[in-house]
């Protein structure tokens, strides 16, 4: 199966973005390397994207269990190469999930699937980047 | 160095991330999978993301070079694997490069010098997903 986007340049480092399901983003790059910062860096888009990536997952293993879930939130820390490509070497995802009567259990587990089976786009990175994780589930 | 980014579940499979450097996407998943499709598919991200770091490459390189660019366009299509975790096994980047006298051998190096030296993204993503590419060159 493919995916597509498609990727202008505007002016100066700002470029736009549109995927094939038809959304938009604007890129731009730090004001030190001649951009304006008026959108993400690219390399942010992978930690946002691992963060949606699992986050689409977890939210969806753990309704199939019945939890009820009342919020997600997910940290993502991107440690870059010092050298060039700078590329990501360590990704530190930690998972805050808040409900009611939550299952430790449950909740580890939708997470572990997650990372061991279902995100694609930590299988991607993964083979640069050291992927670790935590949880902390808080029930009220 | 590193780079932050908090993701949110907003509902369904909506989330938004937010980056280190104060902006924000939304995320969504496909109808199919219970999603409403408001927002790009976090594997969509790695494509666009993808473009976007070598297209800044690019420019500034022949920026540098003293080249005439008037557009910049980059299609980027990615295949998944069929089975889970469905990362990309292979990218494909097709870069069309407009402007006036412009040089072949600059607009070829500066391609050269972001996939192999310079693109963060590329270097991340190219551990799963061999990277191919190739360019056009329009001048006017």
């Amino acid at each position: 199966m493919a995916l597509n986007a498609k990727v202008k340049w505007i002016e100066g480092l700002q470029f736009v973005g549109e995927s094939g399901t038809g959304h938009a983003i604007i890129m731009d790059g730090d004001a030190q390397f001649g951009g304006q910062d008026t959108g993400m860096r690219p390399m942010e888009l992978l930690l946002v994207g691992v963060g949606g990536c699992s986050g689409m997952d977890v939210i969806s293993i753990l309704k199939k269990k019945k939890q009820n879930v009342t919020s997600i939130e997910i940290n993502v820390k991107g440690e870059k190469a010092e050298s060039y490509p700078k590329k990501f070497t360590e990704i530190n995802i930690e998972y805050i999930i808040s409900g009611k009567d939550l299952s430790e259990d449950a909740v580890k587990r939708a997470i572990e699937l997650s990372m061991d089976k279902y995100c694609s786009v930590k299988a991607t990175i993964e083979g640069a980047a050291k992927i670790n994780y935590s949880y902390k589930i808080i029930n009220s």
